[in-house]
């Protein structure tokens, strides 16, 4: 009577209700901080800026609640609670100081997010396809952000790339 | 001159058919069994369970047709023959007896059905993906009936859920 | 308390029911053999025939709904299951062997379904005038369908209805 | 110069037009008992139940005007008089108390216009196909409201179809 | 290969191609006397009269139509013929002598048509319900046509149905 | 708990709803005969008179269903009951002979009922406004009703108003 | 008193409206010839034949009803009896056998009409010049009939306009 | 340079800052606890009360961005880290148990809300007219959402709102 | 500072660009191909099949643009350099003789093409999902490709399938 | 089997499609003559008659296309040839020197053109009234041209059609 | 005052209006031959090439009228006589003999067109660039209609490019 | 039978068709160095310069259309063999090092092939005027192009024009 997971359902069930926490605990971080540099915005490129900031806000918003929906179907309990969010999550909230120093910020994050996201993906392998395939879909677009944050950067320090 | 499938087409053709077939034939039961108990809902819910039955029903239907698509695509022959369908699916067609009955065997039914999509899915794995993603969508879609039916459990069964 | 089962309806209701569940198997045998033409169509003239098996298909599906349900109003199952059906239904699941082939298998099936149907009118007749004119309205589709697949022969081998 | 009466009208023409009158009141009074019970409607599940009698009501009045219609075909005179009309009427007009009583008021005034129905069917059999095929359409939809009767009952009173 | 004919089809092919035949004859020679009829149309009531003889003119045309249509589905060939045409029509083409005589002319045509359907749709009986079905509904409306002539009598004779 | 009904509503509320009833019987009567005349009607002038006839019936049947919705509000049970209905009536169920003899009736019948009404409104007088003024709107047609009867007998007897 | 026949109206009346006579008689075998020839179309270019018979059909239709109108206006009675209508006909009723031999036996039927409207063209020439307009715009029909079947003769057997 | 802050802004604006950032902080909280109660409904009623739950995270998600929008204006920085979340928040996070639980869970936390914003909307008094303004409408829906809870909870206890 | 590259992104970074770059060179070469073909399309079928070949060169330069998108995501270059073009694709540009022939060379191409898009979604398989999830996509619609190739050589050389 | 060519098409056919190539030679003449006019339109009213050859020079193509139509019809081919194109005509090409002179050449060569339609018309007269009608409305519009000639030479030399 | 003919225009301008008149007649020829050959298409792709053979028409009368044109503008007389238009036009005026026959003959005189307007291209040359364009867009279409006819060659005999 | 190619063709077709491939392939290589350049676009002004890449890459494909297209009209194949496509172009496929070197390379690029389509205008200069036209305006376009690129270098480096 657990709905779709089965007996042949391999691995921890426990510990992939876990891992999804974590995940929504990182989109719920992503979309605080990219909500606060939205509104922290200043400077003459503002406009692009925090255009980006807030669309990149609204998917990572969606995200979560893919997440939370994928693990009420997996028998578990999303945890929204902010108490301890910061450290569920992989990426942190970090506030920056100034349009470079949020942008980099934003990379770092984002960085860090498609780690955690490749790691869920083999995590779940071929063992849950369907949760596996939502990471993926969403890897993907945290790879477009993370492009999108070396762009910015590079209009305003063109020598970014460069460095690295 | 076979189209879509070559020589590095790894595994057994024959067996990948065989193995498409299985997946039409159960598909095809699903759409027996949901249109059954379709005609047989009665009682205070009968609407929103039937309504869900032919629901199921009509994207099981959907399912089967992109099966057959795939393996004419194979150069394989969609087996729709009533003979052996029975045998040749991996959910079975039970009645049921009342609405709470009907939907425990639909769960029963969606929940084998998802096992054998999740073996279809590493049976074709890395050697054909373009018929594993179609599996992957299909299963995603199984494990969403089977969190319906437990819905509906739930909705008459209060304690359901918990159970498990 | 049997709804529209009045104690005058003449005749033996579990036999009509029974009666119903054969046209009922024959008409899910048809869609079945229908589907598989459809997806095995070759050649030339694909388009153009496969349409029309496509077509048939979908009003069969349609005649087996409304079988189901007039079985439903007279108290008895629809009887949906795989098992038996073959041997339930009236004409037969044929593959067939190339189109014309198939052409042919299909006006054979329909001949036999014409013959059945004219049977159970007669079976009904008077004691079940409501049952007797759906199937009625059922056999003019049927005898059409008859009717197109001699079109579809003539325009393949032209000398077919002279051969009658 | 009687119309469509030709001397092969076999049969007892007064006969006929008596029998037509008979259905004439039966129509009537079913017309007033579903309006009565459509104002009567109260509690939980009014919408839904109070909808399907003034519905019926409405159907009723239609079956009323196509029998009158057909009388004067035949050269008759269709009897309207509410003098009478109760002991014409093969139904019976009653109040019932509450929903439930309603609901199995209307069902057995269903059933036993079914049994008169099938039994004019029968009476204008072969002699007169036309006054037939009115009836039988009819018939037809006076079973479907014995069927929405069942299904009524069977919502507030589970049991019910199980008793038959 | 003959289409809807199968080996059950009881009693004479042959025969029942000329009973339609002779069916098509009626309807021509009633396209014809109504054609005439219409033509000749003089006086006060002229319009009112002259199109209600132009619309049965229409419909006796379709009724032809549907009826050389179901001869070739029973793979006879519809006889057009203007030699015979009277001798195999049921009915007569009379001239009519004023509007009285011709609308007299057309309710005795209309009530031998009717005679002549009535014992058609016996012949076809249990044994061709599709043609039968068809051989009803063309009744119907000849019925309705014999009911509009004396409607019209009426009106200039209003002592006519008191005849009857 | 009564609804609109409240302490202050003056008169006796059990005499109120045999009042109304009896207009609901009124109506039911004139509905009955209107469409009695509607289906006799014959003769040169039949479609006017015809339609004159339909449309009255109509009228009425929508004044039944307002008084039985108003007997509802004032908690009484609205009696359609054919049994009495006829005594309950202010006005009679007349057959008539002809088409005259049929005006005639229904202009009688139209005069007892405008008496009636008139005999309501100061019943309920200033005690029940909103029922009052129900009962002004109905006579307002009914009135309209008698002058159209009048119209049609100076139609066919033009001394008739003369003589009035 | 005779309508647009004055004094002046040269040459027989009585003949006049014999030949419209033989006229309408000839375009009513052809709407038979052509509704014959239509049923009985079969093969391959079945639809683009049958479509140009149908059309053929329906023109000579509105010949047959313009001349019989013309006939009126010289106040004469159109001629519908189908005793004698071959007879009077200047083209014939022939069935044919198969397609081409269809094809051909109107294009035989087209050109006796084409001769028979410049008979007739000549016979009203300067006296009736309205009766003459009239022919003549239906000749130039005809003509183009007879071109139009010269076409699907040449589509078919392609040497048949070098024979001429 | 302090935008819209002007030299006549009477009070203490850190301090105003500060509060706006524990309704920012009060706000955000509650959306993730409709959130979590959103995901976690079950049983009878899951639809309304989830949709409930749903519609009431969005509009706490529009009033938090509505906060922190004005944050900016005067020149603070909106608080959006989750560290600290909980504590700066007036309204308590809890997950509840069970439907009736979260309903409670949410009446006392909008309660709490309502107190804080009534709170609030006096310490802006009339020296930020602005701020009052957005945080008095912010109130009416906060008395709203209480008054909806308050709802459901009697749809399941209807003892409710007589103890509140 | 390498935007989606993390230190976790398994393998040789320089070998998947180059892989890349390969899939890049393969479909510029189908495009050349196709374009080549579609020119060159002559004779009876050119409509039908010259379009095909012009969709596929569209599809397959959207493709290409994919891959050059993706490769500058993982911080390589797109390598468009017609110099070494040839050898860094797996399909070859065969220029054809004649229709058949060319179709031919396209299905040959496409398979060639399945083949080592198969090679490299197990090349990226889980170190890198969003590539590959991306070539997936690409190499369903290369099997398309290859089975309307299949097709239109069955309806210029029937007998090709039934070869396979 | 030439078409509508029938054997009592009286007279001599070659001559009839020799007299058609005149007419259209003369048509043809006519458009080059108005061409070369148009073009060579110069002074004060230039807009005006030029505008009025150009129209002349466009319903002088119709008329040859309308020729050459009739031509093929008769069995007979349409001569184009410019080669004795000028000694086929009728009427002149004259290229005129100067407005006037242009207007004149025109007036006399539509003169010639009338005379010649009016010989053409008695050719034909009743022997091929469809050829003739034709012949009739093109020299209907010969005689507006020659009228339009005479009003454009009244607007240069007022004096002439007194002179005329 | 000679217009656009300046003192500078280079070259004989009595020849220039002389070789444009050889072009007018060339593309009058043209008009003759196609509007002949539209008018002789005869079997089976009449349809088809007919109707390319009377855009062509069109499309040289398009020319034709742009040289008369600009024969004006360079004070020159465009010649429109039929009287040597055959002589002095660079193409001929061939009847053709069937289809095949017609289309070689447009191919051989479209081929005969483009080397002549090549000459004339280079004789205007540097001297008069506005003749020599449009004398280079008219060569462009004369090169697309003889790729037409090459095109329409093949279809019917696909061996032609072949040969070439 | 070489469609527009006639035997006044002057110079060599197989140097013309020659000239052309080179020219197609210049227009391919443009088209890859483009793309390369608008995938490696980087820094402040991307956007812009990106844009202009891309626009470039279209509008060389289409002129690499109309060659191809122009080729087969002169009977030629086009070339679109990778193989060579470097050798047989014009201008140069380099890679460029940042945006100012990248917009440079293809200013070098467009003027070569501005230097190559002049020399080609001459080449077929008067004896093929219409592939001289097409160049032509081509050549019109790279102009724009080339200037395109010195208005972009003179954004980034504004001492770019006036040293050049």
């Amino acid at each position: 009577m657990r709905g779709p997971i089965t007996s042949d359902y391999r691995g921890d069930l426990d510990r992939a209700v876990d891992v999804l926490n974590q995940a929504l605990a990182t989109e719920l971080v992503c979309v605080l901080r990219y909500k606060r540099h939205y509104y922290m915005s200043r400077g003459m490129y503002k406009d692009a800026v925090a255009g980006e900031f807030l669309e990149h806000a609204t998917q990572e918003q969606e995200h979560a609640d893919r997440i939370a929906e994928r693990i009420t179907q997996l028998g578990g309990a999303p945890n929204f609670n902010p108490e301890g969010m910061a450290s569920r999550s992989h990426s942190e909230y970090k506030e920056g100081d100034g349009m470079i120093d949020m942008i980099k910020e934003n990379l770092v994050a984002e960085r860090v997010a498609i780690e955690s996201y490749r790691e869920m993906v083999k995590f779940f392998g071929e063992n849950d396809p369907t949760t596996r395939r939502m990471l993926e879909s969403i890897l993907a677009v945290e790879e477009e952000h993370a492009n999108d944050m070396v762009d910015l950067l590079e209009q305003h320090e063109p020598s970014v790339r460069g460095e690295a």
